[in-house]
């Protein structure tokens, strides 16, 4: 249920509000707009008068969020959801632009390609430790080690860290790394891990599953905001259909679909998404066009020698005209980069 | 297999070629590229001995068309293909934006909607007199009353027409009053149709099936070039996929795939392709942004009371919105409106 | 709409019931079940006052068709539709076998094939004589020669034939050797020729599309059954999905949900659903215990040299060896072969 | 690479060889078949010069094993794996029948159905304490109270257990009540969860992923078996395709696919695989019928008031005139219940 309070009550009231609320046996979640706190309340919602509720005097309206995902929902908290990361305030005004290769393969590579898309005009540096692969006999990342490139890396060309974890267990360790903890999408409803990483304050960059709905995918939102923490951020990044030609299908409707119905930023990765690099740039652009808040791009300097997604990395040059075609369609929609 | 000569061969001598070519029983079609005449020999092509014509004195060179479709392929025919229609030439440097109602309903209708799209920038009018319709007792169209509409509100407005064209005995009818005759995604392999739109003299604008791979849509396309006419307008409009908040999934990602595959011009249709109005303006920035070159899109001046589609419809004021903004993105990629 | 007139309803008063309703423009369709005269009317359903029609005399109940397909509809229609083609009534106690070749290739062929299969229990001999390809330089058919071969073999073994028709105009030619006219998968919404074959009296089997709900393959039922022709027999024969390893997905499910939607009886192709010679039998087995009132395989004596779908076709042998099992499946569900 | 030892090698030969190979830094697992081991070599093969291999004494031959996934493969061991459970040899002449509840919701809920299964046929309790939920807000499941519940009333009625662990932390726990582990179709490329359970002696039932190609699935097995337990049942449930008349498309074709990639047993779950109860018995009879091993399947004894899944589950009723069908249909396939 969406409790709203009138305009102008006070901190003591509200506080009461909620209390009442909660003595119900309801995780009851707040926000503020438009002057007005606003309360989810869920959980079992049928032990409770919501009649009564609305005649509280302190209360405005009653309504029942028709959506399965409430504090994911614009209904709830109808802002833009902005996460500061470094110098980048993503969902803001200024697009977030992350890059950097798919594995972390060693302190040369790392840094080489760091400074490249630093200079291009990337504020968030890319690069998986620990790789989920489908096959048991693939490489798997560097693990701690990569963590420690990528984070010196980062830092000596002044850009956050997103790196993926892909285990409850191991979410401490990314966290004392990286600004951004990623999950993958063969992970979108691992449930332990996305309960583990709704317990940092770290901001959660969440891949849709392969074949998950929109649906589903906001539903997975909700389960890491229903921990705490509320700083999630999607990320598009192909689903499957029956086209081959391409490794996935990028789905850009579900930019202006998530726009409408969640507060929550939305980035799309089109090297992914595609496969193949050539069709990178055109659905970068494109993604941008549709109203992303930002992409993530494999950029890598040797990519016929990548350890892995070689083919659909971008070259340091690609990426950097990349950039400048982007800046100007942000502009059409109001934005920077 | 795809022969070229070589550059200064007389035409008497690559009519020679040709004539030999078609001896041997096959098809053969022929094309210049780089100063250079291209000949496509398709059939049975086991019957000849390829070193043989490798051989001859006019010939360059002798190479197997690896993909299954031939004249649609950008091995046999470089160049883009630019297909004239009224005052736009398709696939060439200015977009094409074609737009009109779902339907053709009556006379105030189609003129009213015909002026507010030649006003925002169209120049093709777009308006379906013959429906293909799931059931069959939903609205069919006005039939030869509707093109008759259309062409006259065309015409005053100085607009072509694109109308769609459902089977192969109304071909000629069509033809007498639409610029372009569009194939539905429904009859994209309907291959007495394609055979028959493949006789005339118009240009085709063939959509994509709703799970067409794009190897079997350039095969389509193959259909129709082989009878001769080669002027065919790709039009991607959405597949379908397991995702149902949209009506479908657009693949833009087809947009790039088909410009590396084939010479022929690509358009989006983010109407159907979407099926939510508020969905159709980003799509459609995000099509151009992909390198489409061009747009279909459903406009009503009354969407609530539209026979059919009328929830994607977008409103004359939002389409001149939508050009606008068209206008900036084009121009990232060395296009205009 | 679905108006059921009570039991004892003199015909005299049926046929004026019928009347007043056609009057008011609606298409009006007529069975019996239970002893009551049921009546489907279609078209525009809201310029009649349906409450007046439920207070006629004769009429015991007026009810919405739910679902957008009326005539296919179990509602309509709540018996087994059985239709009766040369020795086996399709629908009954006794099951379809449809067996032969992809395509008709030759009189040596045809004949040995039909001979195989007729010893081993099938009762229709199937075979394509205008194969819908999707290049347009693959084999197209025999055409009118390929169908005499097929009516004389299989009139030397006492089977029916089954045999595809690809376009309106060939429609009557083909009813003139084929005692059933398929309408192939890419077709099943070619609506001009749904409605030619609607016209003619001759049974239709309708393949599901690639990618058509189970609900648009009912309604391309109705575009046939709304022309007068109510012999429709649907055949599952697989969708397409993300799973590659098979050529396409036989979607079993759709049998016991065609058994609970509609009247019509439902056969499998397991040949096209699988696309591999030793998964047909498995899933030809499947069908039968899941309830379809058929099957439709492709047998050749010499697949390897077949020039279509040689890898998907049975050996004679492994064809008998079938039928013997499914023999015994179908006494679990109290049917014969 | 996998190496064949010619019949009769020591096992002083045998372990020779393997230690060879190990030195060079290869994961090496060995199995017997035709009375040769048979040993698989994964890791960086490069390393191994294999023709100086080949031309080692005790070696009959040396091949590529072509599949990405080796220990699940038919190549490495070419019988068919049967594991115990209890009174069942899953993988052997006899089906298993493993049928229960959903969700474990009490003490009376699950005896009353455990006694009802048992009778019936089943030989194995299936049942959920921890439960995947799409939203965090759903019921969970009882935990370890529904695991010692599940663990009693299989016991009382002479059943194996199997029930679903859902990540790393409670594989111990579930292995103390539970004869198979679960692994759910969200889980399926969890490989923390599948190394975790590779680790342990229990049995391990793999579900497809609801988007996963068949070969992915039998990678999955291989993170499983490349920890040491080579006890991998797999289960076939359904898989997410544009049909949403059930609830996913049940694909049988990948149980004649999995018998001829790999010797690991396959049962089907056709509960979740339709979602629709009248439409359960059908689909069970066709995986028998295409050659599954065995059935999983929700039995309920009150499906109206269970906590999750009601609409699918089978009343007891209906459940033991299934197994009586699938009696019959077993033995055309040479197997028992």
């Amino acid at each position: 249920m969406l409790v709203v309070l009138k305009p102008g009550t006070s901190e003591t009231a509200a506080a009461d509000a909620i209390t009442r609320l909660r003595m119900a046996g309801l995780a009851v979640h707040r926000t503020e707009y438009d002057r007005r706190v606003r309360i989810a309340a869920v959980g079992d919602t049928t032990v409770v008068d919501w009649q009564e509720v609305a005649g509280w005097a302190v209360v405005e309206s009653v309504a029942k969020l028709a959506r399965p995902f409430k504090l994911a929902s614009r209904a709830f908290h109808p802002h833009d959801t902005v996460i500061s990361v470094g110098r980048v305030a993503i969902g803001g005004p200024q697009l977030a632009i992350m890059a950097g290769p798919c594995s972390v393969e060693g302190e040369e590579q790392v840094f080489t390609i760091a400074k490249a898309v630093a200079e291009a005009g990337a504020t968030v540096l890319r690069g998986g430790a620990y790789k989920p692969r489908t096959s048991p006999y693939a490489f798997q990342g560097l693990g701690e080690e990569g963590l420690k490139l990528l984070r010196r890396a980062a830092d000596a060309h002044g850009l956050a860290v997103v790196s993926e974890v892909m285990e409850p267990q191991l979410v401490t360790l990314l966290a004392r790394y990286s600004d951004i903890l990623q999950i993958g999408a063969r992970n979108m409803q691992n449930y332990a891990l996305l309960r583990e990483v709704g317990h940092t304050e770290k901001p959660v960059l969440l891949k849709r599953g392969l074949s998950s709905t929109i649906e589903e995918w906001l539903l997975s939102a909700e389960h890491v905001m229903a921990q705490g923490n509320r700083q999630v951020i999607l990320c598009e990044r192909g689903i499957r259909t029956f086209e081959t030609y391409t490794r996935n299908t990028l789905d850009l409707n579900a930019v202006p679909v998530v726009k409408e119905l969640s507060h929550l930023p939305v980035i799309v990765d089109p090297s992914h998404g595609t496969g193949i690099r050539d069709k990178v740039a055109p659905m970068a652009r494109a993604a941008i066009a549709a109203g992303a808040d930002g992409l993530m791009i494999e950029v890598h300097h040797d990519p016929d020698r990548a350890l892995s997604d070689g083919a659909q990395s971008l070259y340091p040059g690609q990426f950097r005209e990349l950039v400048t075609q982007i800046r100007t369609i942000a502009e059409v929609l109001g934005r920077q980069v």
